[in-house]
């Protein structure tokens, strides 16, 4: 029963699609090969290496596209290049807990499956985790208090407990974890933003991520990047929302 | 081989995801620790508990949003949430059936894989389920001649296909069948709007849930509940239209 | 252990969801036997026999909407019944290439899982699919210089990566790709964008196909097709676009 045993824990641990989505050249190949190259000259050996935006980056604007759009298949490969590319285990458990709140549950519960057999099988425990609850970092009550302010006005008589729970759950609370700077945070957030189509949100957030330090050529290559992984409609959607960011700062 | 055949069977019927989606939670927290405190606090013991809303239409409203977003790992728990919180079997192949028109055949067809071993596990067999031609409820003629003149105008010119199938296989077929009624019917196909983003069709299905018997204050709930489970930029989207929804009817 | 490496493969090959999407009648009438009836009247009967589309070309709508949606459980069915109405393995190998440009890199690579057993099982080899390198067809210099210079003015300031990539990956590359004709390569791109709710890349790609030989009255017909695919809402946001585009075509 051993090797039927492990036979099970394989087909479990595999999700659908992880053969194609790890880049496994026959398996691309028998069905566009055309597809296979693209993915090993445009992507791997073009986009992935460009100047303007680091492989650590390019991979945490990666995981995140994934889990915004929810694409199993794509996971498990993705993660582990995440790992390889210097993204620590904590970051990638708050980048996860973080994409709960902005793509939904569902997200961050496929991303949890995919993620449980890759730190089991590398040897990531409770020790390289964030804790539950951390000392948070400091708040700047006065911006905090701007953006209540805006969401109370807009938002407040639509729904009362969503304003109250973007205040207590994400801006008092999420935000502030420790374990993935905001700067880090902002660039999740945009990314599954373009990812999903949220076009409506990116304004706040592509400027709360530019004054957490994101530079307006790492934001370009950021919608470049998403063009790949989440399709060139969404990167076309949102070009003229930071071309109308990248603007205003420039000229306030 | 029985127990080969019972393997089989087990690892047919479970989804990818279902063990963290189940809600285990050594599963979530050999991830990510907070995000298992977060499932526990905030959404167990805070959300769902919450007034506003019912557990029963908290229910409706997630398994809308999980099928409209057609995340098969989150449905096999919300499903049975939804059974143990009151929504009858015959409400949820409606619920199922509805979708498959306001959210795309494919998601009600991973609804129907994710919900018939759960029927067969709890006996529940063809007596509980609605018939496939009742008796329809009754139609307004004057409302949905001016919903057909609606929609003849604005989008015969583009597409006579699709006003002949709106107005034969949605508002005088799907709509009037009797096992879901009209407020439900109306309050999944709001929050499939909602989770999917399609605040375009907003108004006028926030209107006729309203019509049909949905309170403000449990509208405004939706919202806030679907911030969690469709990600919180689908809400901040669909909070606006909304509150021009609730502004109009207050001063119509 | 031949009858357990054949039902591992048999579950490695399975897609979640393949049952019910394949149409199996017992195992939807299980959980919504009106959808059952639906599916059988409403779709294969009606919908797939309607004038105005033929049924190769509502095989090609149907599996771009499945490929942009990611709905692997209807993947192998209609992938299966694309290649019965007439797609050639070819036409197909470059509807998945096409689509991990405009539906995601994840997308494609899901739709490769899908489809590789259904070309192994139907002995479809290498001699059946495009070259990886082929001839290019010949590209209209002056209509490319115009698309680029709307793209550069519009979308540079945002993103100089994603101008460069549009222009050499896709439009100097992607498009003149011999193996699926630029009418149906149209056909896929409009028909994903319509199923991933992108209205606003609609115009230049409906005009576009409509340039490429697709009639208007194809044109009406995949947008009430894919009411069915991609659901209602998606379908009721195209019309209003294509409604333009219809008018200021008839009227220049």
């Amino acid at each position: 029963m051993k090797s039927l045993a492990a036979l099970a824990l394989a087909m479990t641990v595999a999700p659908v699609g992880a053969s194609a989505a790890s880049g496994a050249d026959d398996d691309v190949s028998s069905v566009a090969p055309a597809l296979q190259r693209y993915e090993r000259e445009t992507l791997d050996a073009g986009l992935w290496a460009r100047p303007g935006l680091s492989a650590r980056d390019r991979s945490v604007v990666t995981v995140a596209a994934v889990i915004a759009r929810n694409q199993a298949g794509l996971m498990p490969a993705q993660i582990r290049r995440a790992l390889d590319n210097g993204v620590k285990p904590a970051e990638l458990s708050e980048i996860i807990t973080h994409l709960a709140f902005y793509a939904g549950w569902g997200n961050a519960m496929a991303a949890v499956d995919a993620t449980r057999p890759i730190y089991a099988e590398q040897g990531i425990g409770a020790d390289q985790l964030p804790a539950v609850a951390p000392a948070l970092l400091p708040l700047d009550e006065a911006q905090e208090a701007r953006r209540a302010a805006s969401v109370e006005q807009t938002t407040g008589p639509a729904s009362p407990g969503l304003v109250r729970d973007t205040t207590e759950v994400l801006f008092r609370d999420l935000w502030l974890r420790p374990d993935l700077a905001p700067r880090d945070r902002s660039l999740v957030t945009v990314s599954a933003l373009i990812s999903a189509g949220h076009v409506a949100q990116m304004p706040f957030h592509l400027n709360r991520a530019m004054d957490n330090g994101l530079s307006r050529e790492e934001a370009s290559e950021v919608i470049s990047h998403l063009a790949y992984y989440a399709g060139w409609p969404n990167a076309f959607s949102a070009a003229p929302v930071a071309r109308e960011v990248f603007e205003k700062r420039a000229n306030p």
